[in-house]
């Protein structure tokens, strides 16, 4: 397990969801060198609005690497206008979802590409490659799955749930509908089984919306599991807490301890290390005791600064794990 | 012909193109009661644009009736915004033709209801109503017509003839590709079967791109021939040129004297009247001369002034030509 090498990690998969992975990826795009960085994810959140297809976690991920990201929403476009909006009130068409001025070519634009027939992969890639993004960015599949949350008024799409009604219905159960039959893209395999890769992490995101739509995709478990690459999760918790979005309200919903136990107990056997909050330092002992090795860090990333740091401690932790052909058991 | 009646002219239709003809709609939807005017509108400038449904003449003229035109242009909207456009931009989209933010609302929503299996008519109308619109405004049919301009470098679609290349481009000919089999929509049909009907007014558009492909649809001269309403044009030229766009460049371009007795020659036995711009007055015999009525005005509309007092004065006019159950042949 120790076999340490000298030089710095430089291949690395990320799996992300929306703003608080996106954080992570950026540090680790700001830490790795160009190209060396693939981050996976989630499209479990997409959906058709106002006759366009709609990515919110893959263009939270676009914008944040590209350095456009909103830094007041984590969402959503810097310098952003709502002309399109208030017209779009005035003509009684829908408002719920906030689609600002610079953000709508983002979607009108792959919506146009999508009806000629281009993958989401291939327009994400020639999105990323425009914006200057350096990290290789990769939608988990480009079939659709689409996560439902059973709530207690009925089971509703992910985006009724999240933006239209504000988290506030009391989640049952979760399920991704599509999963089953959508292939890891050939791309995503291929990140995952490079044999040079030295990393995988699980970013700071939802670990029930947002990684394990892309984990219920057929043959991802089993791919992170064969990978020689050490597979690390950083808990998206901090003080026991979530910093944004509502992981812990949805934990609690669905009968789990909110906690950084139950967020590796979660993942289980996937992981081969755990990152958590300074501020949770108190859980270290029952990781310890669940076998799982842990490096406790300030996790919170409010500035670029916080997210290179997180990036550095977690892939030199990365490098204490090293690399091994097959995971134990 | 000279039945006159003692009270103002009160239903009327109006055959539009965009901006010119827009302005001169709405000077009219001043002047007559609510709900007293239709206006009917090209669609041959009709395109799909970034998988978009673009209407641009119906568009000029829900703005201008709606209040809502940019007055600097006459097409678009006031105190509009373009976020989305440099966006598109970064994004290596389409930007030649200009979407302003506002503006895409329209698009978008239009988009989204045609897909859902509303009519082009349908739509107009909610919209209009939703904008206050006090005028019917209608397309002219919601079979896909499209305007096709024959150059010296080959046939051109209209809007990549229109703005991409700024009509610059020698025109040969135009056809109206659909208009064949194009219907003329039942509101159409009902608003100049209309026994109320007052007076048909062929509005200051340029006749060659937007009245003829409304005249081009299947029946709709035969329905102007058979209106007991007085079918009367106004010059799109001032002064010997036009006020704006192409008019003069094409009449040119196609072999026809830049004046307004080749316009109303164009319409030839449709008209019943025609309006001429007080600079022009010196073209009054030789339309006398053709047997046909003239009113010599000042026809430019610079301000909603000028577009009332012009809709007065034309309505007046009409008057006086009456109305009669058959047009002489």
């Amino acid at each position: 397990m120790n076999d340490r090498q000298p030089r710095p990690i430089q291949r690395v998969v990320a799996l992300s969801g929306g703003v608080g992975g996106a954080k992570m990826a950026l540090g680790l795009q700001h830490v790795l060198p160009p190209g060396e960085l693939t981050v996976i994810v989630n499209t479990g959140d997409d959906f058709e609005h106002l006759g366009l297809a709609i990515s919110p976690d893959l263009d939270t991920a676009l914008y944040t690497l590209a350095g456009l990201a909103n830094p007041e929403t984590g969402w959503g476009r810097r310098a952003e206008t709502w002309t399109f909006m208030q017209a779009m009130q005035d003509l009684g068409g829908e408002t719920w979802f906030r689609l600002g001025d610079g953000d709508l070519a983002l979607h009108v634009e792959r919506t146009r590409r999508l009806k000629m027939a281009a993958s989401l992969t291939e327009i994400t890639a020639d999105l990323a490659q425009r914006l200057g993004i350096p990290a290789q960015l990769l939608p988990m599949t480009d079939a659709p799955v689409r996560t439902r949350v059973t709530t207690d008024i009925g089971e509703l799409d992910f985006q009724d749930y999240f933006v239209r009604r504000q988290c506030q219905p009391r989640v049952a159960a979760l399920r991704f509908a599509g999963a089953d039959a959508a292939a890891p893209t050939p791309q995503v395999c291929a990140a995952l089984t490079d044999p040079a890769l030295e990393a995988i992490i699980l970013c700071p995101s939802n670990p029930y919306l947002s990684i394990d739509p892309i984990l219920a995709l057929p043959g991802v478990r089993e791919l992170l599991r064969a990978s020689g690459a050490p597979v690390i999760a950083i808990s998206p918790l901090v003080g026991g807490a979530a910093v944004k979005g509502p992981t812990a309200k949805i934990m609690t919903e669905l009968g789990i301890s909110v906690s950084p136990r139950a967020v590796a107990q979660h993942y289980g056997e996937l992981l081969d290390g755990f990152v958590l909050d300074a501020r949770d330092a108190a859980s270290e002992n029952q990781l310890t005791a669940l076998g799982l090795p842990t490096l406790v860090t300030d996790t919170l990333m409010k500035t670029l600064d916080d997210r290179i740091r997180l990036a550095r401690a977690v892939l030199d932790y990365a490098r204490t794990l090293g690399n091994h052909q097959e995971k134990q058991p």
